[in-house]
């Protein structure tokens, strides 16, 4: 059996060699983040969002990242054009359900979406996961209230009703598809000092899905290559304003030796 | 009488003990500097502008921030049913007139958002407060050009008539409201090559608004904090790429002792 | 015959001195950046694009800066008022056309927005340029799939019907009016790697073009230091999220002799 943290490599590799290009519809707080961790980890982002131009621009992509952090009415219109297009183009879509759970609007446009187009991969906190399954959650804003471990029954739900991967990301984080379950421990408590982290996680699972189409293992090398980078940035300075730029030059010196060294299967 | 340093650090400990959700309605422009200022002063931020959501949100939220840096149709749309229910709900509201001023748009509209819901508290530069006081200044964009002393009376003027403090932020910091005035001269002239650092002291002034019911201090006490972590970021490295980064930082690590040392009352 | 080096570092005092107000309207991905690169540079940066307001902007403006990365309805309308009014009253238009050729949206934006108001400088890398000249480019997204060579003869076919300065950015840069050819080849390959350096190139055009109307020198000094200030921020750490912040101080701390002793006329 091949080694967890040499199939993360392979995948690394494969975006590196393939830069595919990772179509996003996100939110205007994490915009810049998440292009230039996509561009840090070997990917090329692109961030499209009005309906006139969506569909053709996810039929140039390798994967659509929706995420509806600050949406609006523009924004929605273009998330289901591009997802719509996106599932009749067999494209993996990554999904971020920010927020949900906070506003009647969010729970209704995430039905809307799931609907319409079921994503591949969803990846959200702990209340996310459990509101979006329909779970009277608890929310606090964009954080969570709950431990990952809270949410798995959710993850399962949704992930037999959408057919998805479903990720819980926390200090653990779960990866859910059917009776499958894989979880990482890497990351550090500082991520959540620095906003977007979450939102990054979800964009490089769009990278890891262009290149790898076990969904499950896409998101599984996703969210450790997140956690990886990360707690490597936090040993080189313990706070908010420095992890975000170690961040970046984490991810993009990342070697094989680093992820065999720091990978910690919970 | 309690030490002004003790005063502050004891709101700094409210806010990362409470996490005090804040939401904002700001500009496209500094979203991420201003929700990564408020994570690393303990709060948790969030920027949520959909007319189909702001009052809901607002509800679940200690303090409203708006900003019209970049102001549009939809984002006025929000901001007026924001600040109607942060109004009816007693929930703190800040105000940031980016550029009011400079274009008989952002007037009418700044006008027609204090007359719907007067703010608790008001930041601008000094030409700015002299603009939304009715008074024919003389703007260069975004930036001031006046020192802050020219624009005491136009903040005393708009405190009486709305209510609120009124802080004037430039060189030394003034905060107003009715005969009270007080002053900080913290802060670094190489703070105005950054982007954002005024909307930065505005969203920063949400979350001790939510703290602290006086709203003078709440105001003061964040131009403070605001002032001392850019002086302690400067001080670390006089360049305005590094200044952004060294500031979260400082933020994030700030104690009693900085605030006492490094404290400036005009 | 005065140096080159002499010639950009006039322009560089001259921003300095007289901290020109450059309009952008540009996207959501890079604004936070390319205000910071104006700023670093010297010059005052606004973001303003409602339709409502973008008129009476340009008209205190000394520069207007058009960028179609992120565009929708609303951008479109706000450019298309604000090219015009630009045009009318004789203020320099920098355009840039991010990822035209990708979608037939882009593509029909660009002619509309060219045919009312031809820039005075447009800027691209290879594939851009070569698509915005009608020719059947291909693009991934936003990249270029051509060397800057490529599309010389597209650039010049673009400059003889619309009478701009065409910049073709890559590892050499050209900078093309009707029979003259500049090239810059500073820079350094990982600048790519940071989202935002081709438009923050073309934000620091408009500061240029704003003190010098001589636009084949205005661009072609905002090439050279936006290529020397790179180099020499990827020589004090070659990783994408360090980069970013050493771009802008060395911006700031330019000096005429980092540019006498970088600069590389290819």
């Amino acid at each position: 059996m091949t080694e967890p943290a040499t199939l993360i490599w392979t995948d690394v590799e494969r975006i590196r060699a393939q830069v595919p290009l990772v179509h996003n519809i996100t939110n205007f707080v994490v915009m810049n983040n998440t292009a230039n961790a996509l561009l840090a980890l070997g990917a090329s982002p692109a961030m499209v969002h009005a309906p006139e131009e969506v569909e053709e621009f996810v039929s140039i992509s390798s994967a659509l990242v929706v995420n509806i952090g600050t949406l609006d009415a523009t924004f929605v219109a273009g998330m289901k054009r591009a997802m719509k297009q996106a599932k009749a183009l067999g494209k993996p879509i990554v999904f971020d359900p920010v927020g949900v759970g906070a506003t009647s609007f969010r729970n209704q446009v995430s039905e809307e979406l799931l609907t319409l187009a079921a994503p591949d991969i969803i990846r959200g906190n702990a209340s996310e996961i459990m509101a979006l399954a329909g779970l009277n959650a608890q929310t606090k804003g964009v954080d969570s209230l709950y431990g990952s471990e809270a949410a798995v029954d959710a993850a399962q739900r949704l992930s037999s009703v959408w057919g998805s991967v479903v990720v819980i990301s926390g200090e653990t984080d779960y990866i859910i598809h059917g009776d499958q379950t894989a979880k990482i421990a890497n990351g550090h408590p500082l991520m959540t000092k620095v906003t977007g982290m979450g939102c990054t996680a979800t964009a490089l699972t769009g990278a890891f899905a262009a290149v790898n189409t076990n969904y499950f293992q896409a998101a599984t090398h996703a969210m450790a290559v997140m956690g990886i980078a990360g707690e490597l940035a936090v040993s080189k300075n313990a706070a908010p304003g420095s992890l975000q730029v170690n961040f970046l030059d984490m991810l993009y010196q990342l070697s094989e030796a680093d992820i065999a060294n720091t990978l910690n299967l919970a």
